[in-house]
């Protein structure tokens, strides 16, 4: 069995208003970012699967998704195994 | 000047505590999810950026994530642009 780290993308559907979002990008346009658009907020999750093997782990991240993580009627939810992990250009704000 | 996506994650710093990630996997190892573990949540943010070209588009998004999105005492944040957005595994839920 081996540990596979997992990240799950929660977001509203597309036909789904978010005003938190819609919130946020009326104060950073303010701010001097009116570069900025279509801002929508969404969750985060990390965890990580014991499975024998990825693809079993990404089936019960797909699980864990379906049955807990989304809200269907709302929700939409996208799925990251550790090799896709390595992509983000980071900065830690420091 | 172009239209790029671009997905932020804004996640604890690994030595801040999760309450509501300890709470979400406390409940779901009891709901057969034992395999799972090191859950925590963090936040996502999609937008938009008009700009030049893709490292313009990326400066933006950094500027943004240290000046609004992310705290830097407690958080740090990572910047993926639209090409790297194509490799999640994805289900609606439906």
């Amino acid at each position: 069995m081996t540990r596979y780290p997992v990240r799950m993308a929660v977001t509203l559907k597309p036909e789904v208003l978010d005003p938190a979002g819609q919130a946020t990008l009326a104060v950073i346009k303010e701010r001097g970012f009116g570069m900025v658009d279509e801002l929508r907020i969404g969750k985060l999750v990390d965890f990580s699967v014991q499975a024998r093997d990825p693809a079993e782990a990404l089936e019960v991240a797909q699980r864990l998704g379906r049955e807990f993580l989304a809200n269907p009627v709302l929700e939409r939810f996208d799925v990251w195994m550790e090799e896709d992990l390595r992509l983000g250009a980071g900065c830690d704000g420091e």
